[in-house]
């Protein structure tokens, strides 16, 4: 990155590496031409080991939010029954699109900043044998919680062995481990400008075998969602509509990236950037909003103080060149977001860090000069195994 | 362009001018902040002389086909009479939209090559008073065909005042004159990577009063496509959900050439490689697809002969740098298309011209080495008044 650039510490769209600039600026393609058939195949192949799915991948042009209505159509019918388990404003919008659909939804809603309730899930599976699939959010990107999956996914499978388990993992999926086969998830969504460091505009989606039969069935009316025809379509190295080709050129250089550094890797680097977030704005005096047992590894929340003027502080912060995320829906101005996706390093997190030290001293906040970028390095450092946990925690 | 670069010649995507290239490559910005909201104001305004409306343009990130969907989804209801007039493959797709959404669908097929009959829709709409919307498509990708929408438009408004028009100007819009107000039209889609010379990805749509009245009563179902949280969101400069950032500066930049260029010039370039497209192909012995009297200004349609390899051919020209379309749907194998809209120049056509005439010379096909060139330079010239069209088209 250009270093005058912002340091763009929203949960996305993310910063982009400059080979995948360069790619965005590439001249346009035939897209039914032999050329992009070899892309195509390239990406839908190369996403399958971070869906953890040997299933076949679609993608679509379309926002995160596109994504969750083609989940939403492709497998169900108006009628169905369907658990919508919501943890924040991410949750509200996939119960809501299978609403407006005609589905009959139960929701059941966890207090924002906590992560879903598998006992919860257990009883509302049980009061209602029928439900024909389950809504999850893996990362919420409002609430900055991430839900253990495999745990909610097991009580599903146990409980309500029929039904579909469909996953909103826009802002999680290329950050952390997901493993849909083993966990016997059914239909997963992603979004190309979260983890996989290109422009928004493309949602990827991968479907369960016994998701994709349900699309055999399912009733509600799709065209442009439709996932069967994505299918069809990319037999022969092609999208059913024109796609987004420059975004595409963008996800295929991301996932080279991501490939190249290694999966692992990526993962780790997630994992500690994660770390710093959450230890440095603490040591800043910010109440951290999650319930730390399920903290994002993406995007952390914290609450806005009472005695602090968020505005003026964030235009500062703004002005210094650290773009914040605020708070969505019922949040807004009640906290506000730091994003730790896609491409981001540790050095961006300390540079936040830095910027957040020089506001906060700025807006007379008590703040300790180097207490929030040496908490974040040494919870950074801990993370990589570098140290251990506790020695570095005693810095925060 | 690059002078290596291949003469992308098929009806989008079409070839980027290089500063939209660049504006692809751009870093993110954070799509809720000023920067994105000024440069979307200033595109949903910098669009309206082109779609020729007062009305409010909506950006939703998807391909042209998400744009007709939403065309149908947001103004109509299960049930609703539609009159769905198709001249070719886009018509047919216009028509499909409405029947999987539960519109009750009268399609009006005219034989492919031809335009549509207002004779025709006249009596279709006297058959049927309760028409609700009238499905246009103005420029027919698949054909090389532009229906006179004025005059057909005139026609719904005269028989069945009441009914709703929608145009799929996807392949259309930009590159020549509209008057969505002038016609009464009431709903209109368009597609960034047709005249507006930018990647694919993003539709837009300008929508009438009469049509966001609709929008109120309509019930077909929707959330990613509904247009009243578009215009809700814009009034903040923003859009309901994550936009395809990279291709939004590439059509705020493919705009700028445009206005700068100015509307009227855009459009007699665009008459012009028309008139050459239309005059070289039979200099070539190519037979024109179309019904010349409704040709397309954008994309120009070739039978192809029955004494042709069509594929060797197309592989041997396709070698030489020209990419040409083939056919679409049941005229797959039997013409082609030559596609001439957003950066293209004269000097482009020619190139192209100059390829074909080679590549049909290595064919052993009769021609007179640059007929074709010369005939298409002389139409051009002519569509540009430099010289009488009579004695240009002796050349030809």
């Amino acid at each position: 990155m250009d270093r005058f650039e912002p340091n763009l510490r929203i949960p996305g769209p993310t910063a982009l590496p400059s080979s995948v600039r360069d790619a965005g600026s590439r001249q346009m393609i035939n897209h039914r031409g032999p050329e992009f058939a070899t892309m195509l195949e390239r990406i839908l192949t190369g996403m399958k080991p971070f869906f953890g799915t040997t299933s076949d991948v679609a993608m679509i042009t379309a926002a995160g939010s596109g994504g969750l209505e083609a989940a939403i159509v492709n497998v169900l019918s108006p009628g169905d029954r369907v658990l919508a388990v919501s943890i924040g404003s991410f949750g509200d919008r996939f119960a809501k699109i299978a609403g407006i659909y005609g589905a009959a939804v139960t929701k059941l809603d966890m207090e924002w900043g906590q992560a879903a309730d598998p006992t919860a899930i257990r009883e509302a599976l049980q009061a209602d044998p029928g439900v024909k699939a389950v809504l999850l959010t893996h990362n919420e990107t409002s609430t900055g919680v991430m839900n253990p999956i495999p745990v909610l996914a097991a009580v599903v499978r146990e409980v309500s062995p029929g039904a579909l388990i469909l996953v909103d993992s826009v802002s999680g999926l290329g950050a952390v481990p997901f493993e849909m086969d083993a966990w016997g998830v059914d239909l997963v969504v992603t979004g190309s400008q979260k983890a996989w460091m290109a422009a928004p505009g493309l949602a990827m989606i991968a479907a369960s075998d016994r998701a994709w039969r349900a699309m055999e069935t399912a009733t509600m009316p799709r065209f442009y969602l439709d996932l069967r025809a994505h299918r069809d379509a990319a037999v022969n190295g092609q999208t059913p509509f024109t796609p987004a080709i420059a975004v595409v050129f963008q996800v295929d250089e991301g996932l080279r990236l991501m490939h190249q550094e290694g999966a692992d890797a990526v993962f780790a680097r997630h994992e500690a950037c994660a770390a710093a977030a959450r230890a440095g704005l603490p040591a800043l005096g910010f109440e951290l909003f999650a319930d730390q047992r399920f903290a994002s590894r993406t995007v952390t929340a914290a609450v806005v103080p009472d005695d602090l003027d968020w505005k003026a502080f964030n235009t500062e912060v703004k002005r210094r060149g650290v773009i914040l995320a605020g708070g969505q829906g019922k949040l807004t101005g009640r906290i506000f977001r730091l994003g730790h996706l896609g491409s981001v390093t540790l050095e961006e997190i300390l540079g936040a860090f830095s910027t957040l030290e020089i506001a906060s001293l700025g807006a007379g906040r008590s703040v300790t000069p180097g207490a929030a970028v040496g908490a974040a390095q040494a919870a950074a450092l801990a993370s990589f195994g570098l140290v251990a946990a506790t020695t570095a925690g005693a810095g925060a």
